[in-house]
C-alpha cells in the first residue's frame, strides 16, 4: 500500500525522508557494520548520535546554554510525577493550570505528591479555551506552576507564555513542541513525550533550567532524578538509544527545511485551511475559541453523529486514517503534527466539502 | 562494511533476518501504509503486534496463566526502584543476594526504600562465583529475596534457582533471558532489560505472579505500579511501540529456530569453544569458578596488560569489536548472546590463539 495520510494524535506519521533514512542504515549504520540497535551507549558511534541530536535540538529550540536537556524514559505521563518528585524542594505545595485531559491527569498525580492549587481552569467551559492571564491566582510560596501548553484531546494550545513571577513555569509541550518558535528562557523546565514532533514513543525529552537541579527528594529512584542524569548526559542507566537516532534524524529534517520558523510558517497554513473550511462550514463544527485553537489537533464534530462511521470509512478509502475522536470526546480530531505535509490537509478538506455536499 | 561481529555487553547484536525483516517494513507494515513508530497504541495493527508479541514470549518461557507479562520502560535500573516500591507490601525489609555490580546496584537503590538484608555474597572472593544455596540467611518475614541471575560484568551466572520457601524470588534476568529454558513459576517476579536478548534498549519486560500486583506503595507514580500496567495491557501510558515490535521480530526468529532448548544447546556449545580455549591456555585467563561461569558473558584477562591496545586492534581488523572489559574491571570481555553465532566465537577462539603464539 502507498504511505497513508496518518491523522493520529500519537504516535504519529513521521517525515517520509527520517524513515527511508532509517531503513537505508538499518543494517549498517555509516560504514559501522551495525545496527544502531547494537550499538553500546558508550561506543563512539553512539556518542556522537547522541551529542549530535543534542546539539541540533539546541540549535532549534536556541535552549540557552543555563539550561539542561534531558533524553529519558518512560514518557510524559512519568513526567507527571517525576516533575513533583524533582521540583517540590521540600514546600510541599505546587500550583496547576487546569484545561483539559492531560493536565488533568497531570494533576491527580501530583496530588499523591503535594498539596495541588489550580491556578486557572477552562472547566467551566468544558475546557473550549486556555485562562487569560488576569484570571491566574498563583501562591507565591508554590514550588511551580504547571501547564499544559497544548492539550492533545481538546484541542486546546497556548498561545503566549504564562507569566508567574519567582514561581518555576513547567509546561507539558508534547504535542506541540518543534513545531513554533519558542523562548525556553521564560521556563524552569520543558517536557516532551517524543511520539507527535520528535520521534518514536518511549522517548521523553526534559529541558530544565540548572538551578532547579538537585532538588529531588529522598527515595527518588536514581534514573528519575534529574540533576543524577543530567551529570551523566542521560546515560545513567542505558538510554532509548534507537528512538534518540530517530529523533536525531527529524532535527536534521528540520533543519534542513529552515527550521522553527518555517515549520511555524507551514504549521499556520494547514491549520488555517483547515479551521477556516469548518468555520464557513454548517455541517462541521470546531468548539474550541479561535484564538485558543490548536495547531496541532483538530477536534470536530459532525451535525449529525450517526454520520461518523461513515465519515471515517470514507476517509480510509482516500488514504486518511486516524481520524476518529479520543474516546473521552467522540467525534473526529485531525492531527496535523510537523510531518504533515499540506497536501494531507487540503486532501481532508476536499473530502469534507464533498461529504458536506452529500450529507447536509 | 559488511555486518561486524559485535561483541557488546548491550546494547548488543540483534540478530540479521530481524533487521532485515524491520528495514523492509520501514516505510510500510504489511500493508498498512505505515513504519511500526507511526502507528497509533490504541489501533488495531499495534494491539496485533503488542498481542502476538506477548503470545509469543509466553509461548517461549511457558509463562504460567498465573503470572502477568508487562512491556514497560526505563530498564532494568528503573526496575531496581519499581521492585521494592511494589513489592514491598508495608513490610520495610528485603532481602538480596550479593554478586557483583548489578545486584550492588539494586541493593543500594533498594536502601533508599527499606532494610535491605544481604542473604548472600560473594564479595569474600571478587565476585568470581555464585553462593551456594546451603550460605543462603534469608529472613523468613523479607518481603522477597532478590539476585542477578546473571551477572553482566563479572560474567556468573546462576546455572540453578535458589529456593526461597514462603519468600517471593525476584530476578534480574536481564543479560541471560531467552537464553536457556526456565521454570518461571520458581519467580514471584523476573525482569529484563531488552536490550542483550529481547531487542532495543528503552524496553524492560516483567514478569510477575498475580499475587503480587496492588501492593504499591503510596507515592508510586502510576506508570511505575505493576497492577495499574497489568489492567491496562501495559498500555496506561503510550509504550515503547517500536520496541516492541522489533521484540516480537526476534521472539518469532527464536520460535522458528526451535525455541529455547534449541537456543541453549547453541549457547552451551558457543560457550564450551570460548572456555575450553581459556583453560587450555597460558596466556588468556578467566577467573570465574567453572559451574558458575556465564554462557552470555566471558570476561578474561591477558597474561600482560600491556598488550590489551594491541588484542583490540587486531581484533577489530578481523572484524570483532567490542571486546573491550567494562571500565569497572578492565580487561576483556565477550558478550555472546543469541545472536551471535558459532563462527564470530570461533573467529575469535581463532584470533586469540594466533595472539597467543604470536605473543606468549
Amino acid at each position: 500500500m502507498a504511505r497513508i495520510f496518518n491523522f493520529s494524535a500519537g504516535p504519529a506519521l513521521l517525515p517520509g525522508e527520517v524513515l527511508a533514512r532509517a531503513g537505508d542504515e538499518m543494517l549498517d549504520w555509516r560504514g559501522s557494520g551495525m545496527c544502531v540497535m547494537e550499538m553500546s551507549h558508550r561506543g563512539k558511534e553512539f556518542i556522537s548520535i547522541a551529542a549530535e541530536a543534542e546539539k541540533d535540538l539546541r540549535e532549534l529550540l536556541a535552549v540557552p546554554a543555563n539550561y539542561k536537556v534531558l533524553f529519558l524514559q518512560g514518557g510524559a505521563t512519568q513526567q507527571f510525577a517525576q516533575v513533583p518528585m524533582n521540583l517540590l524542594d521540600g514546600k510541599g505545595k505546587a500550583d496547576y493550570v487546569l484545561t483539559g485531559e492531560w493536565s488533568r491527569r497531570a494533576v491527580k498525580e501530583a496530588q499523591a505528591f503535594c498539596d495541588v492549587h489550580i491556578a486557572a481552569s477552562a472547566e467551566d467551559k468544558g475546557f473550549t479555551y486556555f485562562p487569560s492571564q488576569e484570571n491566574f491566582k498563583i501562591r507565591n510560596d508554590s514550588a511551580y506552576l504547571h501547564y499544559c501548553s497544548n492539550e492533545t484531546i481538546g484541542g486546546v494550545e497556548a498561545h503566549w507564555i504564562p507569566e508567574a513571577g519567582d514561581v518555576p513555569l513547567v509546561a507539558d509541550a508534547s504535542s506541540h513542541i518543534l513545531s513554533r518558535s519558542l523562548d525556553v528562557s521564560r521556563f524552569g523546565l520543558i517536557y516532551a513525550g517524543a511520539q507527535k514532533n520528535i520521534g518514536p514513543a518511549g522517548l521523553v525529552i526534559v529541558i530544565v533550567r540548572e538551578d532547579l537541579l538537585g532538588r529531588a527528594a529522598k527515595g527518588t529512584p536514581t534514573v528519575m532524578d534529574y540533576k543524577l542524569q543530567a551529570q551523566a548526559d542521560s546515560m545513567l542507566n542505558t538510554p532509548a538509544t534507537y528512538s534518540i537516532y530517530i529523533a536525531g534524524l527529524v532535527f536534521k529534517w528540520l533543519k534542513a527545511l529552515g527550521g522553527l520558523q518555517e515549520i511555524e510558517k507551514r504549521n499556520v497554513a494547514k491549520a488555517m485551511l483547515l479551521y477556516d473550511f469548518l468555520d464557513a462550514s454548517s455541517f462541521f463544527r470546531n468548539a474550541v475559541e479561535k484564538r485558543d485553537r490548536s495547531r496541532m489537533n483538530v477536534p470536530f464534530i459532525l451535525k449529525n453523529s450517526s454520520l461518523d462511521e461513515i465519515f471515517l470509512k470514507g476517509a480510509e478509502r482516500q488514504g486518511m486514517f486516524q481520524l476518529k475522536g479520543h474516546r473521552s470526546v467522540g467525534g473526529m480530531r485531525a492531527s496535523i503534527y510537523n510531518a504533515m505535509p499540506l497536501e494531507g490537509v487540503q486532501r481532508l478538506v476536499d473530502y469534507m466539502r464533498e461529504f458536506e455536499k452529500r450529507h447536509a
